[in-house]
């Protein structure tokens, strides 16, 4: 077992390496970290669909609508993302990630491209009974999308020339084979160069931080022992087995 | 000058052997960092004094109300908070913050000292322009809660037994010598033991980790220039000037 392999996805070169020395590993013999060694803050984009935004039942923003998850809820491919016991109804959320490589603040938008490392896959998971109970009240809900494992990310970090365009790649999410979630990035309402002028406008962004690019239209409920599949085609395919400790 | 002060409180013993050192030094030749050298996320509780739910025209919750704040937010005892130019509406919050000193997960509310390793003064700055644009549309609003220098905490970390009760502790603000905001820890909604428990139920809590519990009535807008005094009696007196990028 390797402890870490998610820190950059392996070239085919470092495979054929790999093979040669005789040392390449089924994918089930990894044990998979977050895609990130350090992370001091997951930036989460809200509302940054048309479609996602209609299903929800809010307005497009006119600017960039930002929360946080914590770096504890980061976990990484194929490991089990755990609903507390307090929810009852936890949603999938397949996101486009960018992974920030340097120090980033006050970057105007034409030099996005200074701060990207790369990108990765981002299930935003949500318990969504916790988070309609908090809108109800006008109160924030950071805690329903920020416990332990709601963070899943990875399998990889695609580095930049892996991805030549953020604004044209697929994401899909299939639930034990069922397609739920499916658009491409073209459809985002603020794409990622403003949405790095903006974060970074009054707010440093570091390495191993975390922008998730927000969600597209397709959340629906989850039960105990789904196996979700969220895919951003290009960047990587994240695997994560539903737990419900209230199961 | 010395880079790091702010990591513990200095004891009286402390205080005698640099001053027999002939090193005593004035608190102005001081550049105080905040209060924890490492942090992974800034807990904030919204809503946790009845007469501050009061006067934002909203509920008190039956549940603690969470949100994030980043770790870039935080920034030390006479250091500047600095308003970003888009906002032009800056309010001081001032809150008794925990900090915690163990890897903390589902603990129970009676061994809520196990994850404490002391408090300081944390001064929740909030750009409320913006805040109040995003609760309009049931949006999240931690941007308005997380740019840069908008966490000022310290001046010190005080230990446990420094504050034997943190459940009744007074807190003031003052800004330019007139007290803008004054209360008891007694008035919290969810007092610290509490706060622990919910907070740890699904989200593992890491040392350097700041829970602030909530600010209490009289929040109201700062001008460029305006020197905050926030106190927490027995826990220390944090001083932070106002900077308005857009004077």
């Amino acid at each position: 077992m390797l402890a870490h392999y998610g820190l950059e996805r392996l070239t085919e070169e470092a495979d054929r390496r790999w093979a040669a020395a005789g040392e390449l590993l089924a994918e089930g013999d990894v044990l998979f970290e977050p895609p990130v060694a350090t992370c001091t803050k997951v930036c989460c984009l809200a509302l940054n669909y048309v479609a996602h935004a209609e299903e929800s039942g809010l307005e497009v923003p006119p600017d960039p609508v930002l929360f946080f998850k914590p770096p504890s809820a980061l976990t990484g491919h194929n490991r089990p993302v755990v609903a507390p016991a307090r929810t009852r109804h936890l949603e999938h959320e397949v996101e486009l990630a960018v992974v920030i490589g340097s120090v980033t603040r006050d970057l105007p938008q034409e030099r996005w491209r200074e701060a990207v490392a790369g990108y990765t896959v981002l299930n935003d998971m949500t318990a969504r009974d916790l988070q309609l109970t908090n809108i109800a009240h006008n109160q924030p809900w950071d805690q329903a999308k920020g416990f332990d494992t709601f963070a899943p990310a990875g399998p990889y970090l695609a580095t930049v020339d892996e991805v030549p365009d953020p604004q044209d790649v697929e994401l899909t999410l299939e639930v034990d084979g069922e397609v739920r979630q499916r658009a491409n990035t073209k459809q985002m309402v603020f794409g990622v160069p403003r949405l790095i002028a903006d974060l970074s406008d009054g707010m440093t962004l570091l390495p191993g931080d975390l922008i998730a690019t927000g969600t597209v239209a397709g959340i629906a409920p989850l039960k105990h022992g789904d196996v979700m599949r969220a895919t951003v085609a290009g960047v990587g395919t994240l695997v994560n087995e539903v737990v419900f400790r209230s199961a």
